[in-house]
């Protein structure tokens, strides 16, 4: 067996060599300036990618945003986390590298070690822009400041359901507390954030005048929240875009994932001329969590893979999952985008059959940018005839269209009772081969070729008795 | 301690009793129609549900749709799935229970037992109809309705992709065959649904000629899917809404979730005028899957919460997920929608104080409706004033906020080092309360106190080792 064949034996699998040129060039993300440039790409807009935006979306920001990663502030509001020092100083050190733009940490006035933690973040001197998360009050921005941190994130309730059942303020209240806050934060050099909490349920007209007015004291960013999960990606685009029109500083966008649109509102508020995102990693945060960072990045690498590429260090991302997971023991979601252990795994004959001809045709994820492998499973009742003659070609077993259709049957039938692992899949092959070159099997014998099947099993049984290692290198010779 | 208290300290967590009133009429969800019968509702639309569809979404089928439940069918593509014919039943019978309309099953072409298995499916007697899904092809289609099916689901790859690496058809030959296929199986009295593949990366010309040419021979539903999962929310709205113009049968969406946005572009495909959403449980499918059906339970019953329960079961959820997580060897995802171990859990002080005040402000899931139960976790560094109060008033102490804010600063520094259990909390707000009250403990006193806590815990240690259940009686008596 040649190595590779034996490195995808170990995982029951095929392992695809990745090509370069896996997503043809017209299928390349072409952005609209790039489109301008390139008559040829302007000429056929049907060669376009066409999961990039289009020139008629003049607002959107998905080839030019930032990432706030909040593993260590909504993270830590997790129903599991509990971060030590350590912990949260690896896992900054983890997303430095990684390369978010900006790291937010819990309030220096949670508790007396979340001002010891958050101080020391901000020493250790990493690329990421530090940031702390705060209520609207002057104790909290005082503490804040103090920390050294590049700049503060406040928050308040709008909506009617928090105005009468968290804070009780109203709005004319919450506007002069914020601007007392941002101009005390700008006071110290630093950059501020001014977030509304539960945007989507917060009256429009209010929320605009609060955003106006802080955008006009200079806040460097607003923020929209939709914090109990339920906004929907079209009013996103809605709120975000008429938003847009109103201040003239950066939008920040927060999204829960209780109905399971986080990333895809993301997407929409940057499509709406968002230019910052909240992630974390697992989507960790209150109740099910917040837009995970790789959905993010799945989706977003997915319009501009370049851009995604150029920006973060993907092979990593694995890694950071898995220490986050770790740290707040949990498992890796077995369907997450990306890293799930599935994600690039495909199992249908036309599936098989496609992958094998073009990777391109049923993935549009190079799996190779995140430092994963592609896996095509032949032994299940779903295979396919072309999905086994790419096998029969590794093997380099010299057989017939015919031949494999004849065998794939044999394959289907076996695997309507198990499913057959690739070790099982080479047999089948090696011995239908055998028989067939030999004149002893002719095409559509199946029972002939049961008989063979289980002569060879026990021949190979018996040699496995007296000396496994020899016997199994015998089978695969 | 009163019983319910102590089944809240079984979970470390406060269980707050679930009122019928949770979500407030004002926040009930008001269809277009109900907003015109009722000029409260109409004159004060700031009062309706922000999550409703609005009259002005003339299109939307977010009140009126259906599911293709696809567990036996894409489920089966998941890596991990064996499903023998057993499990297959009982995964059948448990979703019929739960209410889907459809059951979509493994094509009987592609093996003898997916051929047995779909017929015994077909003669259960279950209320969902019974679909199976096969390539456009004649011979599939003939065995496709001898299984005793109600309906038949025709799928062809119609992107230049598909075309050129897989089938390697062209529209014309597409369009005949299509129209051959669907004209038999409706001589057989059943229904049929022609599908494309990949339908995103598909020519728009040549994707809508072949939509209207087997619409106009009477096909039941077309069918748009994202083969890929690379399709974003707004693309989804533009393709179904133009689609919506040019066919009058049903329109039926498959989408993959490798980009985090299969249950995103569901809801906007109903909000275009789609009719049927393909799910599977937990997603299972090719690759990492399709949308949930959890997910999408969750995303619609934000929009219209009595329309979802009148049509599921929504109390078996979680069983339904349970079923197949086991008979597929995964885990739950911990951040599932609904069912995910945390997905009502409340942790930061603001949150766990309004979630007390009215469970609306920071929920528009009703944990009670899924048969699931809202906590409230306390003990964490991130914990505030007014979550404790709510336990010592649950405990029947008397204590003033003064004295309640004195504590909090207390508990929040012993979760600087560990979080506290419930059970942990309680102790400290006994003995601080019992402590206060005799008058040996002032406001601010922390080294006092944590003296006094020191006694207390090696008095019961003491008492422990001598007779543990007793002890442990005493200190929460």
């Amino acid at each position: 067996m040649c190595p590779s064949a034996a490195a995808a034996a170990a995982n029951d699998t095929i392992t695809v060599p990745t090509t370069e040129g896996a997503v043809p060039p017209e299928f390349q993300a072409v952005d609209s300036s790039a489109a301008t440039k390139n008559g040829a790409a302007a000429a056929n807009p049907q060669q376009r990618n066409p999961y990039a935006s289009r020139a008629s979306d003049f607002l959107s920001n998905t080839s030019n945003w930032k990432i706030i990663e909040s593993t260590l502030r909504e993270g830590e509001q997790f129903a599991n986390a509990f971060f030590d020092t350590e912990t949260k100083m690896k896992i900054a050190q983890a997303l430095s590298d990684f390369g978010v733009e900006y790291l937010e940490i819990t309030s220096p006035a949670a508790s007396e070690q979340s001002y010891e933690d958050c101080k020391r973040i901000c020493q250790m001197g990493l690329k990421s822009k530090i940031l702390t998360h705060i209520r609207c009050h002057m104790d909290d921005a005082r503490k804040a400041v103090e920390t050294g941190v590049d700049g503060v994130d406040i928050v308040i309730g709008t909506s009617s359901f928090l105005r009468k059942y968290s804070h009780g303020k109203d709005i004319t209240y919450i506007i002069k507390s914020a601007i007392e806050v941002i101009e005390f934060v700008k006071s110290k050099g630093i950059e501020v954030r001014f977030s509304s909490e539960d945007s989507f349920r917060s009256d429009l007209v209010d929320l605009l005048s609060i955003y106006r007015a802080v955008d006009k004291v200079g806040v460097n960013r607003v923020g929209i929240a939709d914090t109990v999960g339920c906004a929907n990606p079209r009013q996103v685009y809605d709120l975000v875009r008429t938003l847009r029109g109103v201040v003239s500083c950066d939008i920040e966008c927060h999204f829960h994932d209780d109905s399971g649109c986080a990333v895809a509102n993301a997407f929409c508020a940057l499509e709406a001329g968002a230019t910052h995102i909240d992630t974390s990693v697992l989507g960790i945060g209150e109740r099910n969590g917040i837009t995970t960072l790789g959905g993010l990045i799945a989706r977003m690498y997915v319009v501009d893979p370049e851009y995604v590429k150029g920006k973060y260090n993907l092979a990593m991302l694995r890694e950071v999952e898995n220490l986050v997971a770790d740290a707040v023991q949990v498992s890796v979601p077995f369907n997450n985008p990306i890293t799930g252990f599935c994600a690039f795994t495909h199992k249908a004959g036309i599936h098989a059959k496609a992958i094998l001809a073009n990777p391109s045709t049923y993935e549009i994820l190079k799996p190779e940018d995140f430092g994963m492998s592609r896996y095509i499973d032949i032994g299940s009742r779903l295979t396919g005839w072309n999905a086994v003659k790419s096998r029969v070609e590794q093997l380099e077993l010299d057989m017939t269209d015919e031949q494999v259709k004849d065998v794939t049957m044999k394959i289907k039938e076996l695997a309507d009772v198990r499913t057959q692992s690739m070790d099982d899949v080479d047999t089948v092959l090696r011995v239908y081969h055998k028989h067939v070159t030999s004149g002893k099997l002719g095409l559509r014998q199946p029972a002939v070729f049961d008989q063979l099947l289980a002569e060879h099993k026990s021949e190979a049984g018996s040699e496995k008795g007296d000396d496994e290692p020899a016997a199994k290198k015998a089978k695969l010779a």
